[in-house]
């Protein structure tokens, strides 16, 4: 656990304070330039932590590099995640992210365009993920 | 050593037999779709295993997750890297990286466009990066 809170191999940045519930960290480790429009960061969950329900206008990949968590789009079932899963989540696409209730979650994202945020995840619904049904309605 | 082996956290994938000097494996971790046209992989170097020098159409992005290797662009020293260390490389620029003589060496890739390849490093070259005269003329 020490491991995952040094958020494994990245750095684990600075806190966010918008669009989460519980404490995340981001350490964005390429911006956006000339170069390449992509942004590369590192995302790190404290337990119980996950993030607003958003819209990604062009794609978000996820690369889980420590801990466990889930990802959910709406109106589907939840996929548990664990170091090694990897996640392609097209624009115009409504999920949320994080860690599970008791433990860090780490990864990367490779991520264009912006991010339209929308409601938080109810600690009802986050409760019902984390007891097994991983499916809101 | 045996976890830079198994290639830390993401899969070592399969060998890859072109443009490489040594033994390289890869592991394609998304695929350019259309939803992204970005492929991301890991790449595992054994230890004295390089690329041949090369050049990307748009970029490439490396993100180090284990060992220990180098990053080399023609006419300048190389670049020691180690785990959280990242390089992100412009279109056009001639370069070539791998691990260090007696290290294995871990990359995540993030790349756009083609790769256009030119002649390997020869012993010579990395023999000199690797005793400390980083600047290969």
């Amino acid at each position: 656990m020490s491991e995952l809170e040094k958020s494994v191999i990245f750095p684990k940045g600075e806190p966010v304070y918008e669009h989460f519930t519980g404490t995340a960290y981001l350490e964005v480790l390429t911006k956006p330039d000339e170069v390449s429009s992509v942004l590369t960061g590192n995302v790190t969950f404290e337990p119980c932590t996950r993030n607003d329900c958003h819209v990604h206008e062009l794609y978000q990949i996820l690369l889980v590099t420590g801990g466990r968590g889930y990802y959910q789009e709406e109106g589907k079932p939840a996929r548990r995640l664990e170091a090694g899963d990897i996640v392609k989540i097209p624009g115009g696409v409504k999920h949320w992210h994080g860690a599970a209730r008791d433990e860090w979650f780490v990864h990367l994202v490779v991520i264009e365009g912006r991010t339209e945020w929308h409601e938080p995840v109810s600690d009802t619904d986050y409760e019902k993920v984390n007891s097994g049904d991983y499916h809101i309605p």
